[in-house]
């Protein structure tokens, strides 16, 4: 079973498309860990788009941000276009020392570190942090779900620190189960990112948010100068992230949705891990049942460390769910034999 | 005559709001230089704001960029969330030679060199330029409308590239007096910023371009990575481009706006520069007048480098222009007197 050409990473729906050209649609993308159910956009008044981004929705948006994510009152906080421009700048503002990052995980973080010339290693535990003055962990992590304790958080950022380096924590899937977040304890020398798209399923929006060090915040604030997030994103933030009722039912909805997704995929192999916005599976069947759900029009995030692995993305109308249920019940039925 | 508390910069109505608290609303902004009558939003779909910006939607923005805005094949093409990040990344990435910013000018040019400790120096001529690597030329000028020409841009460029700098050109009105852009002709060494939401009068959309020497547009990309510009403004930012009827259409309706402008200030001083999005009046009692139209919910923007400048954008509706002529016409009757 050959795939020609080559789609590693998620949310490149045309070169699915281009993959599997007698594929149906319309395509289900299922590649990425955007929550399929979109906060409903807020009315946005045509002055929003025709003047410069106010200071006044800028502190609003700030404000709702600050007690959606229970940031303490000393720790600093910057809203970006996305959470990826903060991932490209960090290394750009932050110390000298090496840099490790906690693997797999979202593979930004450590090309971001290698393409500036810092000296960045992958480890696989918090044991291998050896001389690293800057360690960078996902958590909840993509896409196995592996959360770090509170303590071993505090204990790697006070080593950190006294390294003059940094703890970053990309909170990217902590909304919808916030406890294991760092935020409220805020320790010295932390930056903490967290991305508005995801949860909001509003990932063409553009907004993101790095909290923590008022140095660094500061940093990033500078670089990216004034105005950076557009007028829009400003107010369709402050009023998500002040809907608490939403973002519970949209909590509750998505991890009933992740429990559905687990059994459909338990036939297929083991659901190793995951949050409420993608699930994980592992079997040795990936390429097969990664080609035949491409044929079916169904797009999926596979992963070159591991070749078992296959993030599901859930899906969001009832008729994506039925484009699923039935494909994976032909894989079933068929096998991962020859299509 | 004294105005209470400190007002320089443009766009921060909240602020002249502050200063004029009995002024009558709503306030018109007349202080910045964005066009009154903005380009009509195309339809945005749904997914444009649901899934990450995708590569196809970046690649029709930047194709009817490169057509909008005549760049040479060779040269290179950089999408922002509008040009201030530009402007703030550019001396984090470029050089590392002495810099000289013509003035007086859009201060941010000089600001962001220095708060990376740059060495940049204002300079009022191009005779100044002196061992200057790195220049920066806002062309034509704001806020005097000065025009640099491009015999003069490609000297400069020369000079830059042999100094192994750049010369940077800051283009955010050349859109409706396209001729003395430098683009088509792109000398070595050369980098040019277009703006999008001044000419379309889109400004919160956030918008805006770096167009010329690869590695400095590529350095320019690394640094904000994928995904900067938000999924409606490449949708917004691909139909205006295109739409080079609308901006024909426009630059002549703004032409005649200046015009009217100009006869309307002609009593209270010497018009001494502009473009077709602002003008720029001398007189001596431009502290007056400030006061004067702010307290009649007017907002201008003035100069700490020329107090006897105010800088005047276009009013955009019957009822905003006949709020400035009735407000005018009150201070030739009353005089720069005490209010």
């Amino acid at each position: 079973m050959v795939i020609k050409g080559e789609i590693w990473h998620g949310g490149d729906l045309a070169k699915a498309r281009a993959l599997f050209a007698n594929a149906p649609e319309p395509w289900i993308d299922l590649s990425t860990g955007i929550n399929p159910i979109s906060y409903p956009l807020p009315p946005l008044p045509q002055s929003l788009w025709q003047r410069l981004p106010g200071a006044d929705d800028e502190a609003a948006l700030l404000a709702a941000a600050r007690a959606a994510y229970h940031v303490p009152e000393s720790a600093g906080i910057v809203a970006a276009p996305g959470t990826q421009i903060l991932i490209d700048l960090l290394p750009r503002l932050e110390g000298h020392g090496p840099v490790a990052v906690l693997t797999p995980t979202y593979g930004e973080h450590t090309r971001t570190w290698l393409k500036v010339g810092r000296v960045a290693r992958e480890i696989a535990t918090l044991n291998e942090v050896g001389d690293a003055a800057t360690v960078v962990i996902v958590n909840p992590n993509n896409p196995d779900g592996r959360v770090v304790s509170k303590q071993d958080l505090v204990a790697i950022a006070k080593q950190c620190d006294a390294r003059c380096g940094a703890l970053i924590v990309d909170e990217a899937f902590a909304d919808f189960t916030p406890e294991p977040s760092i935020i409220p304890e805020l320790p010295p020398a932390t930056v903490v990112l967290r991305s508005f798209g995801k949860t909001y399923g509003l990932a063409g929006l553009r907004l993101g948010f790095a909290i923590g060090d008022p140095a660094l915040t500061e940093a990033l604030h500078a670089a990216m100068g004034p105005w950076a997030v557009a007028g829009p994103a400003l107010r369709v933030g402050a009023t998500a992230l002040a809907d608490s009722s939403w973002l519970a039912q949209a909590g509750a909805a998505r991890a009933a949705d992740a429990a559905r997704l687990d059994a459909l995929l338990a036939p297929h192999g083991r659901v190793v891990g995951g949050t409420a916005l993608f699930r994980l599976l592992e079997t040795g069947n990936a390429p097969a049942l990664f080609a035949h759900l491409g044929r079916h029009g169904l797009y999926l995030r596979r992963f070159q460390n591991d070749v078992r692995w296959l993030r599901f993305g859930l899906p969001g109308q009832a008729s994506e769910w039925a484009r699923l249920e039935a494909a994976l019940a032909g894989f079933a039925t068929s096998g991962p034999g020859p299509a």
